[in-house]
């Protein structure tokens, strides 16, 4: 059978579509990956920070491509994943990412990996497991982003739930502000970092 | 008995250091979590984004109060907390905060989680409880930071560990980067956001 496509030959002789595709994503995300891996070295060079990169791609091309810029920026949430988030809805206008995907260097830690699904990133693929930037010195908490486990309870980080009054008035400015976060955000046709549910009209009655 | 501090009487009769100290913290906490929910206030007020506040505290005085920014700043990783490290950093010209605490109007969701402990912040104190946010139309991911379950396993996103020629290239730029790494960010006294462990030493053997 032949197929529009002309690569990935079957065992059978035939073409398959499949291979071929998967043959393509995989050269595809190789290309990428190794784009953020050239910003991890280039990141180190510079001095501005860890050795880790990210790309944003969208539509087979590359729409930022960054590296950790913490010390460059004197920010510890500049990671390579947060700032190619930040600088891609700079550059396009717009705070959500739905069609793109980010490639990263390494795993990402627990504040990256929450920040990309903020951004609605469709597609993560990372490079070197977090167990290698451990093995370099880097806390090993990097490495429970994607396990979900254990970092939250290894923190070393008092945590205090406010008192009842505390708690009141900070939990009744969203009942005192719904409409306007509503108006503001929704009606303006402006999605809150892509975490806004479609249930506003049933939480507004 | 009597004691250096004039309040917290005991059913004894007594007056208690424990009890006049819990007195004094309540009431210091209670002062900074206004502080950041009148930011949420701001925040909405001014169409700045969402409605969430952070305000990081220094030997008791407020280094930055900060609301989220999502929307002014086109950002989605400007969320309150992540907000309010990265003014305080800017402003402290420094990159770790292990001298001052942060207090959230709500619980951090989990890029906010993740980014409190590498500005190695030492105390965090949040107000409303992740499903007030919930209720009024907040994605519901935002209650799993710090109960560590759930999200990573719920986000929709799908991820994908490079093959391992990826994985090679990528990870092999710790090895590569690993002495540069240590002296730009060790013996340049520069910890990169404070989560490099104290064994660099052994790792570069």
């Amino acid at each position: 059978m032949k197929t529009l496509f002309n690569s990935g030959e079957g065992t059978d002789g035939t073409l398959s579509i499949a291979s071929a595709f998967a043959g393509h994503q995989e050269d595809r995300d190789h290309k990428f990956l190794t784009k953020a891996v050239e910003e991890e070295y280039k990141g180190v060079e510079c001095g501005h920070g860890g050795p880790f990169g990210a790309v944003v791609v969208r539509s087979d091309e590359i729409v930022v491509s960054c590296h950790n810029m913490v010390l460059k920026n004197t920010d510890p949430t500049a990671h390579a994943e947060v700032t190619a988030v930040r600088e891609a809805c700079k550059k396009l206008k717009r705070i959500e990412l739905s069609d793109c995907e980010i490639y990263a260097s390494c795993e990402p830690c627990p504040m990256c990996f929450g920040a990309i699904p903020l951004s609605r990133i469709k597609r993560l693929v990372y490079g070197a497991k977090a167990e290698a930037a451990i093995a370099i010195g880097f806390d090993d908490f990097i490495a429970d982003a994607l396990r979900g486990t254990g970092y939250y309870q290894k923190a070393n980080l008092e945590i205090k739930k406010a008192d009842v009054s505390g708690a009141v008035i900070a939990e009744q400015v969203f009942e005192k502000t719904k409409v306007q976060v509503y108006h503001v955000l929704i009606v303006d046709r402006i999605e809150i970092y892509g975490c806004m549910r479609q249930n506003w009209s049933s939480s507004l009655s």
